[in-house]
């Protein structure tokens, strides 16, 4: 299925010390260079900037919530609109989760049985039920590029028994997916199996022999530590097929993204720089900085003095300190502007070092300045 | 005073049917073509938007809540940083009011005396003096390009004995700040005397004759009727000196900008556009609708048909409606943008009808239209 007309992705070039590479995805709407970091727009928005700016800032593509987007406005008014795309005007690609990982983290509101989840809404109380079918059919009519498979995401801990039944209902639900997925949309598989080594690998084995356009991990970030997360990624990645693109699903820090682009990741997705963004907790070449600090109430020098972005350019800390205090909705604006642009700086800079096979002086560099990611 | 250089107005073009007139205020900051709407920057932001978009939307000058500012940031922090056009990067003109309008909003929180107020800060309960000699310092720590005197704004309804005593004290408190003005700045006297003629024309004759830079018109726009307040102005504005610019303080909806344009009036501001567009009200040719009424869940057309801004060119009611209903940032960014950008077309349509002497054609193809101000 690699080479479907709306889904192309080739490697050009490869690390030599690490299994970092370098590649391209063409989906209709995209020509994205990887590795790729995906901004989550949950609702239709990626929240407080507008697409002209996520265009201006150079991403290709961004993630849509499955879950949230069937909630409120629904699919099926998103497909009136002419899709996602169309409702929200963004010209670039767009990858939907499946709803799973939202769905599992609901607890007493929702339960799981073979055929799917019943789940009730956080937003009326009204309930719906979520089936491997029943999402392709609602990620179709949301219309993305890419569309995630519908996987059960057990939460963190979980005993070695409950995880593999979940690992194994999340394979028995790919394949109704596969079944069901709805034509021109890259249907990607998600590996599971938790902190477990052998239900890991049994994972990655299973999906990638789907042979689909690509390939995820999830169940990460959920909980566990940077060690598991890396142990995780270390026995799964290896694993999955050479050829297709791999992506690590909310994940990460800045250095995580590196240290994970190391192992072979190439598309990341995180709420980190728009959330943190959102609460003052702003990202530069020296670290994470909270602009609420009263240290920064006269500080008129720009949030990152190595950074060329319009927020840099134009405004100060103690003026950007000042919005949070009082409460002003630029502040949320610019703070979200400047993070994603310091992750697509992170990105952009991985991407040359790849290219120029030293991804490993790239990270040395990088952490020798950012000292510590909060303050 | 009006010839000093850091001020001066000139008028280029006077209707023959009405008093409206085309003009021309140069400041130390910007060329304003009058009349002119000055978007409200209460706490050094017009909420939503920033400095770039006013720019990019035509505005030359903002106004700065001087209340608001001596109590967040501080004025000696405005100061520090280069006056507020370098700690807000707007490089426009400024207009800061005297913050007596917020400050005799207080209500028990407040006390008058012949020197000043004493009030007590809704951000700490801290106590604060503002005299007239005060509020200069301050308005001239901030810097803006046009000062505000201080002046009492008392509540409507409020007994004739008692305006007269307010306003009696407004003249006093004009000549100490006139005695006490920071240079390099244009002081602007304001005239009270409530709903009262004798003491409106009383007050336009004594602001008047203080030959001040320009002059305002106060104590519009606090709970009077619509009739009241072209009362107020009809009384006033001719008593004001011609070859001053005239401002009518707090106004207000675009038929009243038109109506009191065609009154002889050249600034204005207010606060519905921002404020209307965070609630979800949107002007649009045809009249103000609000974004949440079921009708526009599967509009997928424009907030406003004739409108060409970014926001209308980009983006459909039922994606705004969707950004509404969901709380997201973006849409009090896109509304604010779009209301802001109706009341520059309205001052735009204006300007180029007192240019060719057609104000009243003006104002009749534009109520033709307009149907409602509310939906």
């Amino acid at each position: 299925m690699n080479q479907l007309p709306h889904f192309q992705f080739e490697i050009t070039a490869k690390s030599t010390g690490t299994a970092a590479r370098l590649g391209r995805i063409k989906t209709p709407h995209a020509l994205i260079e990887t590795p790729v970091f995906m901004p989550v727009g949950t609702q239709a928005t990626v929240k407080a900037v507008t697409q002209e700016e996520l265009c201006e800032m150079g991403f290709k593509i961004i993630l849509g919530n499955t879950y949230h987007l069937y909630l409120r406005p629904g699919h099926q008014l998103i497909q009136k609109a002419g899709g996602l795309h169309k409702f929200m005007n963004w010209n670039g690609a767009i990858l939907t989760d499946s709803g799973g990982f939202q769905v599992f983290s609901l607890g007493d509101l929702r339960r799981i049985t073979e055929e799917g989840v019943m789940f009730k809404s956080y937003i009326d109380g009204s309930s719906h039920n979520f089936t491997p079918e029943r999402v392709m059919e609602i990620e179709g009519a949301i219309g993305a590029d890419i569309i995630m498979a519908f996987d059960e995401c057990p939460p963190h801990p979980s005993t070695w028994e409950y995880t593999k039944e979940a690992t194994r209902r999340t394979h028995d639900w790919l394949c109704r997916c596969k079944a069901s997925a709805p034509g021109g949309h890259a249907l990607f598989g998600i590996v599971q199996g938790g902190v477990y080594r052998d239900l890991r690998e049994w994972s990655a084995e299973f999906v990638g022999a789907q042979d689909l356009p690509g390939n995820a991990i999830g169940g990460v970030s959920v909980g566990e530590s940077k060690g598991e997360m890396q142990d995780v990624v270390s026995w799964t990645a290896p694993l999955l097929p050479e050829e297709k693109p791999r992506y690590l699903m909310g994940v990460g820090t800045p250095v995580d993204i590196i240290d994970f682009v190391m192992m072979g990741i190439d598309m990341f997705d995180c709420v980190l720089p728009t959330r943190l963004g959102r609460n003052g907790s702003m990202y530069t070449t020296y670290g994470r900085i909270n602009i609420k600090n009263a240290k920064y109430i006269d500080d008129f020098t720009p949030l990152d003095p190595e950074c060329n972005c319009a927020v840099c350019r134009n405004y100060t800390r103690a003026y950007i300190r000042h919005l949070y205090k009082a409460g002003e909705i630029l502040a949320a604006r610019l703070a979200t502007y400047h993070n994603l642009y310091f992750y697509q700086r992170v990105i952009n800079g991985l991407r040359a070092a790849i290219a120029k096979d030293s991804v490993e002086e790239f990270r040395r560099d990088f952490m020798s300045k950012y000292a510590a990611d909060e303050e």
